[in-house]
């Protein structure tokens, strides 16, 4: 089946999804599935799978169904993770540390190469094998490294300033942990956005409505 | 106009974004917006908009707009954050500690009541104005507090063990940062993931997608 020019973005965020079930059923000696056991799995239809694959072209085969390791790999190309995109992290408090630490930013497409902070408490230590930079050392060093992605992991308040440097250096996309709405100030930059507060309300909201009555069907469908 | 009886989840997920926005306006001295204002801001059509707040009952009048504060303290009130529903953090490393230091839980629906760990680095600690306790007094805690919800910031190896004993101790919800698919082995539970490396590929394809040809015009239409 032919590739489509134009993936939507809601068939884009379900990738990466595919992506770790069908790393975690590798993981647990699956080598082929079918069509219905990973619907069943994933909680989406058959139907919904198939039309997502398509988009890339189509995998899997009548009667066989998926190999899991060969479609995980597809999907894992598609995505781009076996590239090296050069990322920064600028701030690490609680949430940056841990990014820097835990996040296994290889595996994802990225390679951590700098670490940003304001903090005497921070600047010169190392964490994750780099040493922590000055903020004021960004302009220097993107002249050198040319990230062109960073981790926003500062207060909001201190958003439109750091952004605005970062985009004077060259960063085209950014993981944005604040509630500074970089994209609307920046149209031609992309940016994923986490907002774990907007998470915490719909637990809530689902919590209250669980209370009330029975949950609804399909609560879990974006597991 | 009626509320309906059953909300769809999409719907659900877009309602701590409209707070999120309303709550920003409303810092920046907004008291009333245009739906067409309120749609710019947000990235959505007006007619999304009405289409979902009319779930709800609808708000809002026709040549007036919205009335900024209402409409956000409304939307709070659907989602519950107004509740103070007992919550407890198991596992205090970089995530759990971020969040037990930064998360304004009580502003969100829940009240911090409990924090969990098995490092002797760490228990007997204070983080967040509350003594961290071993994991082994979890069933004694929640014989007196009686915790209905769970996050889970622990390894995911950890976590089948851990669940199975919250569940037990009563836990019905849990705020899972961890890769354990608690929803599948747990029916009546109500589960928000948060899926971090999800986010980071998605960026990844995206990124790689920029540079490939120009991003898609809905790129960040879920910011």
């Amino acid at each position: 089946m032919a590739k489509r020019e134009y993936v939507s973005i809601s068939v884009v965020r379900r990738l990466p999804r595919y992506y770790r079930f069908l790393n975690d059923l590798l993981k647990n000696g699956f080598s082929r599935i079918s069509s219905r056991e990973l619907s069943a799995r994933m909680g989406l239809t058959a139907s919904q799978i198939r039309q997502d694959l398509n988009c890339f072209g189509g995998f899997g085969q009548q009667g066989y169904g998926y190999n899991v390791e060969q479609l995980r790999d597809s999907i894992g190309s598609i995505l781009g993770i076996d590239r090296k995109f050069p990322i920064v992290i600028v701030g690490v408090g609680n949430i940056g540390r841990a990014l820097a630490v835990n996040m296994n930013f290889d595996a994802f497409g990225f390679q951590l190469c700098g670490i940003f902070d304001v903090s005497p408490a921070v600047v010169g230590k190392r964490i994750a094998g780099l040493e922590v930079l000055h903020i004021d050392e960004i302009e220097r060093f993107c002249g050198v490294s040319s990230p062109k992605t960073a981790v926003l992991t500062i207060p909001t308040a201190a958003a439109p300033d750091i952004v605005r440097r970062l985009v004077g250096c060259g960063v085209r996309s950014f993981w944005n942990y604040t509630h500074y709405d970089v994209a609307r100030s920046y149209k031609d930059v992309v940016v994923e956005n986490v907002h774990l507060s907007d998470n915490l309300m719909t637990l809530c909201y689902r919590i209250k409505y669980a209370d009330e009555k029975p949950p609804e069907p399909t609560a879990n469908d974006e597991a």
